[in-house]
């Protein structure tokens, strides 16, 4: 690996470069830590976000242990903000694969209070809620959310369990609302998650919430694609990039309209 | 095809079997719908719930679309169950996939209907919800279900909000409390989605609560990861067959540790 | 398991098959390595690249582990190949997926060495690449490999970081160039990524380009898809399947159009 690769290793992983990789590994380390992580639009904090979806993803534990310590031990993520991440992580890659990146969140702040002499503090306590805990009232702020946030203006149907108890209850109700995350951080995770979940309309939907919402600049869209596809492959991010160019169009032409007024 | 196969693909799927497959699938239709699916073990209805997992989390829209369709057509589920089983695929397969797997219960159900010369019934209204909505109740109940689905004396802590917002307060206080779907219907929704996620916990501890439970006889577990290697191939039901073996002999100590007595 | 059953394990993991399966995994392994693995069209060594990457993608680490000691304790790949297959399969799988199989590939190459008594040789220098290292050289290379590869009269366009960094610097303006992995592997390797990475036009354009390059026939193409099935599962492979057909129409209808010339 070059010395410039190295570098990039270690600024992204706050490790050093491995030793004596493969011709062939060397090269995708080179062209990841290199090329993909050094590029402008993204900074690093963004990409942390981008990655933690993609290794929480992809189920191979060295990668997943090795970000989520990086992105605590180079201080990118507070805890609660890496938190917040598996719970959002969770609802968008499936419980059983958060599960794992709790457990690994916690061995990671454990393993990091270690090396640094410290202790681990005691989490902040979860209740209060912010959100209401009466069922009306959360379905009716379920409902302004999901119209809010995905820029749309109707909500699904409440008598459905889908949409009723999980999406307008829990996931728009509750999740989307919580503190700790801001929004942009939230749609940086959607968006690589959707995008390695695969169904055609949620990542149509969240590309196009992103942008028409401005919490991602089109330039910022485009990169993350890039750096999906390193972390997730290719054929996810080609679909990816497809429908982000078409939402780029849809969203222009929206803009356009509203400059034009009635 | 053998006309065994023809059969066997009819009965599963409502609608005739394909004309002109070639030879390599016509070996694989043959092998999944004459073999597999006529197994003991597990009936007919059961295998649709570790199906319809499997489906929806393969992406692959034609194969979901008929394993819908003839999962309400055969009668082996009705539209209440079907639902609960997307609402509890969500959880665990993640909800973008979830969201497709729903649009395409909407669709098929309709498409039932027309077909029949009906009308689409109006759903049951959702509210009120059999759980609890003050949240300190909500927390209790879902640490008590925790302890009992999975068979264990301890919940996690409430203070992470993965824990906390999420599997107690949602995932174990509410959705697996659900009425319209049976435990034993919950269990093989949950052991097929986690052996696809390939999280390592959660696929030891849902096997090992399956079958600690008595919900899923040991044959019954056998027989699943059969089904499951046929829909999401041989390397995932390789490592859930594993896992089975090894539950099964700690569930079996579990048992005569408890026949000793003290 | 019946003795043919045991004897193709044998064959192709090079070490014995497990003593007492369940009936069911029992049924299992005997379809997969008896009738599917002994069928013609592929070679086991084809055979041997479509495998690997579903085992890099399913995440069960017996499996890949298996595999992938099989793969080089029988000689049908060598260590250049399968590091290559590792590089290849990292862009189409994903990083995180690869730098677990990379691992995997260097403690398998150890421990075939220390079974033979051997020493692990030292890698070939990575250095001098065969490709250009200015930027402008490297990106019309790539444009021109996007065409041939693809089998399509155009490049997307270079001001995109997705299509301009990655797909034309590095994918096609390095990647499928390099030594090491010929054309038809790269081909098989990457049909059964765009198969279980699900989405769309990659399937479709892959598929494509393997039959109307005649890098793959039309019979080993429909034996990919079956040996996809077993490993990936049937939902997955009866989309791949449905596209092949399609595909197939395509490029017997553009042969036709040639052979009637101008």
């Amino acid at each position: 690996m070059s010395e410039r690769g190295r570098q990039a290793f270690a600024d992204v992983m706050t490790i050093p470069a491995p030793d004596d990789p493969s011709p062939a590994a060397s090269r995708m380390l080179e062209f990841v830590f290199a090329d993909v992580w050094q590029r402008p639009a993204l900074s690093r904090r963004d990409r942390r976000f981008v990655t933690l979806a993609c290794v929480a993803d992809a189920d191979a534990e060295a990668p997943l242990r090795d970000h989520v310590y990086a992105a605590l031990n180079s201080g990118d993520l507070t805890i609660t903000e890496m938190q917040e991440t598996v719970l959002h992580f969770a609802v968008y890659g499936g419980w059983p694969k958060a599960s794992r990146f709790n457990s690994m969140v916690d061995e990671q702040w454990d393993r990091i209070h270690r090396e640094r002499g410290g202790q681990v503090p005691a989490p902040p306590r979860l209740l209060p809620l912010d959100t209401s805990a009466d069922p009306e009232t959360r379905l009716a702020a379920g409902e302004q959310a999901f119209k809010d946030i995905n820029c749309l203006e109707y909500a699904p149907p409440r008598d459905n369990p889908f949409h009723g108890a999980g999406i307008l209850n829990f996931v728009f109700g509750e999740m989307w609302l919580r503190p700790g995350l801001g929004m942009r951080e939230r749609r940086l995770i959607t968006v690589a998650c959707v995008a390695f979940q695969d169904a055609p309309y949620p990542i149509l939907s969240h590309v196009y919430a992103a942008l028409r919402s401005r919490d991602l600049s089109f330039d910022e869209m485009d990169e993350l694609a890039l750096h999906f596809a390193a972390h997730c492959g290719w054929p996810k991010a080609s679909n990816l990039n497809q429908v982000i160019s078409e939402q780029k169009q849809r969203v222009l032409a929206e803009w356009a309209d509203e400059d034009a007024g009635p």
